[in-house]
């Protein structure tokens, strides 16, 4: 994942700064735009087809969140560009789809980049696609990847459906509930890894083996995934609460604290699973290491059980003339009986010292 | 316990903020308040059976404390969250019962979240409950997830019996008297763990086992989970001796530096146990490979005496025609004088190297 | 150690702050205090029958230090509190006998905590005494936990005898020396810590054994309790240097920084013998691992060597009808010259492969 | 490497600062200077054969990039010193070329050091040169260690061309666009670093071996030697942002601001190789002891099972008269049956235990 | 060596602050004072026979080094003192040859304490002296512990033949240069230390052996001593360039920033050091249990092939009447050729198995 992020940058590797150059994965379908409309008293919905169509949205004093998804198209990205007087460097940065969360104030607008991560796939890996946010005055840009799907709908629905008051505040309570729906996604992600931890844990009990460790691994590599995406996430909430900008009203500033908690929240429970997957593979070494002592033990002692006996044997197949004991009656019963106490003798011994 | 607070959250994802859905154990036992009323010369003592009751003790002079045992019936935390005048995201907050220790300021009240350990079970398992105090001009609403039993009965005794100056200071004071119980609780729980600890180090050199490995792990994922719930509440100590609200006198400030203090031990203590048991594990690994290697060497000592001596009688096993020795009249007792000089030679070697 | 005085908080739980319960060992010797009373011109020195009389030397102009050993007699205690008007948590931190070190001001006076460490019993183990200041306009307060002997000797010397300038200083000059004395003493139990860790050493390299592994974690663990005393120390004693009390004059401060550096010294000396601990445990294992392949090796060479000779011997003691070499004359001979040729030709090869 | 750049300090202990000793390798080739002056409607490029006519573009309103390629020749260098009026410690710093990135404020001109790193060599090692760059009033000094190539030719493309802003902005844009090529330069090493490490990743699962150990720790220690370069690059371009030197423009500020990025993305990725490389570290030594331990148990598994047949043929070796045995008819076929039966029982129960 | 610092400083437990007692090795040379007084103008050296000497040098406002070599005659550092007006504190800490690095202000004069390595034992062991530094008006006085040798010889040799600037700038510069002959000579050190790391490693590779973990430990053990002296002087140089005192005027900031970035680079290159020494204790341990188990399998291996070989001898080494076998005429040549068959059977299954 991460030699992937690394791969797309050296595309523009000498190119000067704010050039714009798509280095995700070449997708085809087309870039798609929504955009909700809303005030306290009337909310629109318009799938644009000219992306030119955003600009009528710009000075309205009513709300406007314009969604796009998909960053492939160059030329309805720098229309964008233009219609909202984005600076090439942000432009250059949506394009970029490997920045780690951060945020930028660049006067007339806040420009936040967010991570929403993805468990779609059928092996559990977890993807991550960047949410490019820019909070203007009265309106919200959010930009995503374009996979499929999106963490959004239940903001889209509150303001469809007038739920809660995201009707009535504005464009930086819009960036909020955003940010919180992409942060309450990160419990869903955990819970998820929660389980699979948990499983893990049986395995590692019932039957722990090469495979087990190879699970402890993938997760620990997607603990550090997942780390990189939320840790600089709690700088960029901290950082809205804190900014004086004047977009953000100090109203919203007790749900961006919210939003922050949640955000520690997240980070613990990534540091807590961390710890329990090292603490997992310190038992799972232990664990394989006490099996195979454990066989090379029994095995032992039968070896080492037998060893004397076949000496035993071996003295009376020695073919010496002289041998009085052969020629006993019960020479040969004797050494049976001499051959079945010292295994006795010894499987007590190793019992005693619970080598057995 | 960490997958289980995640598990209620993803109940939660995509609501508008301050909604109220309780995520935690579905219960059914009632949710019961008590109301504690107190003056510097009079107390009386509650059950409400409505909670609008609440309301007359609100703007009364005398110190007011309401308990409320259950946060799993949202219709009478709405009627308290309107009597009191509280924030949704307070509300949401009391009900999500996985918060992180946390103080948090709204003006006419402080909110503070804390988790009161519990040592109830046979298996000695730390259960945890989170408790939420609202610290108001004159009264305090503490709201507990509602597990039988609490902390705070020593308080309510020296309130009834006007122990101490409780009863002639403020909120403020009262509040401290209940982070205090909570944190003096901590001591006993940490008291029974150091049992557990000490137990532990006497198996480890009795008798360790894989068992040993298993507590060792357990105990430190309850030093993980203490942690998480102690760290954060020596911020909110500290954050409460610092804040500059008008809700928290002057004088009450010394009795939060004590309390800060003992949080100090607490987590001075947790990390202390951390180290010891850090250091256990790795005596138990040595141990465990110390044994297995004794063992090991005792056989192999044994197998290693009777191979040659298993080879020599081979050798007069073997039926060449011509072999001088076989027709010695003293050829088989010297044979035996040879196999005892050779296992006796190789004791003494493996002696004096001290292998064995 | 650590969970000793665990055991002793809980006596305490739900108690109201300041109150006065003993919670060290119990003891029955009567609590001693003696009075030093001195200016530049005379030196008195009082051993105190009745406590009250303390009230005579507080408001006198002369410097006067009031030392008490022992803090399990309440009521001595308690006078003691009264006389010098000490705020009840004060009082309770005295007889919490298991404080970090920390210094807090309350306006008239400064009450510092130190831990004083002493070496007496013969395991080599370390002891850790409290001792509480409270540092006076002209008066300095010491309570020590009791246990017999202190490390307060060469301070009450000086005084006694008017060497150095301590006669001439005030009473900030004299909680300094008092606490340089207990740093100073640090320096001697660091010394014989370092003796036993040179000592082990010696026996990590010429006989390790379980023991030494058992030693080395014992001052691992002691390293973690020296730690605990010492570095909240550092704090302390750069907070009196910060404080901007007017019971420390600025002449003293100089003092402060010396005996700042001495603590920083200490610290980093723990750390280095922390450090060096941790290299000693990896010897150490290393070193078992070595010894046991080391037998192994030799042992598994031996039998290695003596199976194939086994196989000759067996081979030649088949009952085949038809086994041309036994009729042979030389066939015998012939068979021991192939058995040494095997044998030395497979020592030579482990010798090169330096298997050996 | 670390070595190399420390045994050519040793050539300058002892000397005044400020002398001028060149302390890398010697090189023969002539000290190559090219000046690049262009302002938004001309550009010309110049190779300097004297090195004295810098000085005619110093006072140029147009802004001049002299590059210079080579620091061995010191009497070039101090010319150039002369003409720019550099520092004797300034001059200095460009000929240790072991410096670590830093920026130093000298009034007139800022003196920065960054490493460029190279990838050339075959053997893929990180190669890394020294470049100093001195930013004046409307002139760039690039001083490089002089290894053929560098990171700087689409920059130079970018002024010849006049493509992007580059001719229209002044002197710090074009240091800002050096740096920046020198950071995107690092995306690209990081890249190769990353196939490198997944081909390890792929050996350590099909076939590892003593040589991917080697691999390994090759790479962590190029990590090490990354990090060293990287972190204290963070420090100089958070510098620049911050300085209130008047060589750098507000409008700069922010491309600052986006190098800064890529030099924290450069960082997280490094640190994620490294936490990479811990796993593949564990798992390595973990597929080994399995694969030790897979070859020991099967082969002791047959060792086992044949010991306890070797005993019952040497039973019926033995040279008793009175052996019953041997004379009954199936005797022979009967030994046969036992000893098939005693071996498959064996096989089955070694199964059964999952040891085979 | 750390040991050693420790017994020294027992002597003085219990005396007053200021007391003089030398706590190092006693020596017997005489303590040499020699001047160096010099002004831009004029050079003159002298060695002195009376301290009190010195004083002539104090109030002229040449600038005067100085330079003490040897701290065990008590009387002559007393006269030292009275003469330059030195604290009993600085006394005391010229004499404990233990210190840390540190500089503190005491008005007219900076106390500077340095830790001066050597390198001249033959083992290669670092050895270290202490070196204080009193920086007056126009005074530098340097105090050295009196090993033979220093690092200052190149200082004299520039103020004496008047090379550089040194003889042009003030007493602040002196010291400069002082601390940075210090910093240069750890970088030879630094060599030394590498060139061994380098030996180290290639021993590694060849032979590795217990040798070559106790050379890996020692030299950790060194690197935690160099840390011990370096860490400290970073903050001791940035304590010069921050202190507004009179004594360092602005212009010799300008080379403390110099000899601070060489500070960073040393504490650089220990930790490279550390870093590396981590990574050979990884590739030593594991390239030792790589050996044993190559050792163990091949061994183990051949012990398995002759285990059934020796079976099938001891079948027709048994004694039954009815052995059809035995009466074959071929049944002799069968059994050899059934036992080739079976050894070059495991042969070829082992080496598929990869397992010889």
């Amino acid at each position: 994942m991460v030699r992937h992020a690394l791969k797309k940058r050296s595309k523009k590797a000498g190119l000067p700064p704010g050039s714009l150059v798509h280095i995700g994965d070449k997708k085809t379908e087309a870039v798609t735009a929504n955009v909700l409309d809303y005030a306290e008293d009337h909310c629109s919905e318009t799938a644009l087809i000219e992306i030119e169509q955003c600009i009528v949205y710009r000075d309205m004093p009513s709300i406007t969140w314009v969604d796009i998804e998909g960053v492939h198209d160059i030329q309805v990205l720098e229309k964008i560009g233009q219609c909202f007087g984005l600076h090439p460097l942000v432009m250059e940065d949506i394009l970029n789809t490997d920045q780690r969360p951060k945020i930028e104030d660049y006067g007339d607008y806040l420009y936040i980049v967010l991570r929403m991560l993805g468990n779609g796939s059928e092996s559990g890996d977890i993807s991550s696609e960047q949410v490019s946010l820019i909070l203007g005055k009265n309106f919200v840009l959010s930009i995503q990847e374009g996979a499929k799907g999106d963490v959004f709908e239940p903001v889209r629905t509150r303001i469809r459906s007038n739920k809660g008051q995201i009707r009535m505040l504005g464009a930086d309570y819009l960036a909020y509930s955003l940010i919180d729906a992409v942060v309450d996604n990160y419990f869903i992600i955990l819970e998820k890894i929660g389980e699979r931890v948990e499983l893990l844990e049986e395995t590692l009990i019932s039957d722990p083996g090469p495979q087990t460790l190879h699970l402890i691994h993938n997760l620990k590599r997607e603990m550090i995934y997942l780390r990189k995406s939320v840790w600089p996430l709690r700088e960029v909430v901290s950082g809205m609460q804190r900014r004086d900008s004047a977009l953000i009203r100090e109203s919203t500033g007790i749900y961006l604290r919210d939003v922050y908690d949640h955000t520690i929240q997240v980070i613990d429970t990534v540091e807590t699973f961390r710890d329990m997957l090292s603490g997992m593979l310190d038992i799972y070494l232990s664990s394989i290491s006490n099996r195979t002592n454990a066989v090379m033990k029994v095995l032992t002692v039968i070896a080492t059980i037998f060893i004397p006996l076949t000496w035993i044997a071996g003295v009376y197949g020695m073919n010496f003339k002289n041998m009085p004991e052969l020629s006993w009656v019960y020479g040969y019963p004797a050494v049976w009986v001499l051959m079945i106490f010292v295994a006795i003798g010894m499987v007590i011994y190793f019992k005693i010292k619970k080598w057995w």
